[in-house]
């Protein structure tokens, strides 16, 4: 490597920087505390979170405030070249999210007109409580019916094609990818760093297919935290799964044994949608009718007919079609799903109008069960669909997480 | 307003979050100092920033981590009514960077059936260093050879069109616009809240013409923070003007009365700039091509033939058509801008690229003398260039700033 190379953790080191980030406890009162409720939460805010581990981070992780992410496109055929790419992901994954360098994964990387081994735009900074989660998309075990990577026989019964709802308007270019990245962090530079990083590592073997991000998360699965608001101004995820609740997850979240295939045992299910907020249409309702058609009050977020956020719902009290209503758990045989969405601004539309809204991010153990059936019927009936707009789509099978020296997926290509 | 209004301010009480936010001091080893080296700047992190005041505040105020900068057409021909908006727009603006709520700017505040006096996604957030800086472009002036405000004597000679620069690829719907809103904040969601409002109270007489958004500082107007990094990975504006330097300002930012018109004393012209990186292609040369290019090392971010950041630039030592030896003051008879850049990430390309890069902004007594001059040298010496791409464009001459009870451009408007 020499002294042309550029070290994330030496800068670390040499600035002191290590020490003065991984101090917890009294320190308080930065900018974590507009999102978090504790000490603890707002020291975290520039941690490490473990890479390693039963489950693959950035699902149960308490959500970050940024969002990267990234579809790929698998642009070989080669089932060698992409487990060497896997390989050099995980190590890279890693890396970074420890607040290191993305590492030799490139595959010029060491040699003395080799390029850096890592971007440097996130020198200096800390981890930033940085995730990097994995998911294989259908098209990764079939694709126009030619099975690239041998591993047709292989696909999850629950990794379907999403069907087509009422009010999709999906662009095709926001939709699907072979390959999906969430990045999540408390530093949106580090969530870029860690997307950049990967798709640097992997170029030849895989392209960009679209990106998308967020600044804003609008889900917490950390019920002590203030719960933060979407676009439509009102709180968003109040009765989220906490990422705490090991029932909870086992029960809605994590694949069992019992559901198969066995590479996919600790895993879960990621379902994505780019869903456009038409807000300027939205501002101009009545507070009154906007609270009809969420189901809560704006201010509080308590569901109509009680007084405080966390007050239980009483279906009876709320509108049939409003959105919580209809999304609630009660009112669908129990169904949760793990939520973890981000508000994003894309420019304009050319119209007049920002082209804003929810990229909405859902974990869950299987599609078919809820997701699918959930979106069926919010589609069709919710109020709220009047001021949305699905945009962009995607599905992928996230296998569990890794053990150090494993690599993502290695249990698929076993 | 009644019971139905949510005020941002009540909350803010309610739930005691004004006095922790307000606590400077003491606290710290919050999020914010990933970008500031001193306790008073962690602090700051979530304060607000004085409204009022001899020049507008998100100029010479240090530099927030997060932009939304937006730009506007005026679809009406009433000077009446944009004078309207622009007294409305004040108002929101020293509410919101204040942390209180947009107020009730939009025509139909404070009606029973109204729609709510804001749009409640920033409630219970603190202020976050928020600044709302407006400027007007030369199209406010003329258009199309229509006077439409009978403003047309009154444009500055300085607000020049820019001309066009060798190797400009710009996009029409990414250029121009007759006002400009440039919001900074730690927190982004408080940006975009601020751009929002002010879109909503604007309804009837503006539309949004583009927007962008920044997710990271690329410059610091605060020379004991941490320098920030660029997409190309390198320290960014290490000599850029201090925001506290008055003299400086004074030489190079602020229009003094000899430069007249006399409404625009004490303001400064904006240039944009939405610079497209193809960080791909970068991403492969080699580290000593980069530092080539830039004129500095990529790790401490030092001169080229110097040891550290802040040592001085021996133009000698540095590769004549490098980034820093073109634009260095010492090159340019004592030029200088002040910046105010972000990055950005837009999704991708469709050719399996992130859309990534830099947008430019800087602050400039007159761009005649300061960034025209600058740009057409780099534009057609800057070996930076091949990795560049210039795809948006405007410039906006941003009125002094108000005392309690003006509005922005009043002088222009008496």
């Amino acid at each position: 490597m020499g002294e042309q190379t550029v070290s994330r953790r030496g800068l670390l080191g040499a600035a002191g920087i290590g020490l003065l980030f991984g101090a917890a406890g009294g320190a308080g009162a930065g900018y974590a505390a507009s999102h978090a409720a504790t000490p603890a939460d707002q020291a975290a805010s520039t941690a490490a979170v473990p890479f390693h581990g039963e489950h693959q981070a950035g699902i149960a992780t308490p959500v970050q405030d940024r969002l990267h992410f990234c579809a790929f496109d698998v642009i070989t055929d080669s089932r060698e070249a992409l487990v060497a790419l896997l390989r050099k992901w995980t190590d890279a994954a890693a890396r970074m999210t420890a607040g290191q360098d993305a590492g030799p994964g490139g595959a010029v990387g060491g040699i003395p007109e080799a390029p850096p081994d890592d971007t440097g735009e996130a020198l200096g900074l800390p981890p930033a409580r940085l995730t990097i989660t994995i998911g294989f998309g259908p098209t990764l075990f079939e694709k126009d019916g030619k099975d690239r990577f041998g591993l047709r026989s292989r696909r999850p019964a629950a990794l379907v094609d999403l069907p087509h709802f009422p009010g999709d308007k999906l662009d095709p270019a926001r939709c699907g990818g072979d390959l999906a990245i969430q990045a999540c962090s408390d530093d949106p530079q580090v969530a870029v760093h860690a997307v950049r990083n990967l798709a640097r590592i992997g170029f030849g073997v895989v392209a960009v297919r679209w990106s998308q991000l967020g600044f804003g998360k609008t889900s917490s699965t950390t019920p002590s935290e203030q719960t933060p608001r979407n676009l439509f101004g009102f709180k968003d995820g109040t009765n989220n799964i906490p990422g705490d609740d090991t029932e909870a997850l086992r029960q809605h979240v994590w694949v069992a044994p019992e559901d198969g295939p066995d590479w996919m045992v600790g895993g879960s299910y990621l379902v994505a949608r780019r869903i456009r907020m038409h807000i300027e249409t939205w501002d101009r309702a009545p507070l009154a009718e906007q609270e009809q058609i969420v189901g809560r009050t704006k201010g509080e977020g308590a569901p109509l007919g009680a007084a405080r956020e966390h007050d239980p719902v009483d279906l009876a009290k709320l509108p049939a079609d409003s959105h919580v209503a209809l999304s609630h758990p009660g009112a669908n045989g129990g169904l949760r799903i793990l939520r973890r969405g981000y508000s994003f601004v894309d420019g304009s539309d050319g119209l007049g109008r920002l082209d804003a809204g929810l990229f909405f991010i859902a974990y869950q153990r299987d599609p078919r069960k809820q997701f699918i059936p959930l979106q069926a019927k919010l589609s069709a009936r919710d109020r709220m669909m009047e001021y949305l707009q699905h945009t962009g789509s995607g599905i992928w099978a996230c296998p569990p997480g890794v053990r150090p020296g494993e690599f993502w997926g290695q249990r698929l290509f076993a």
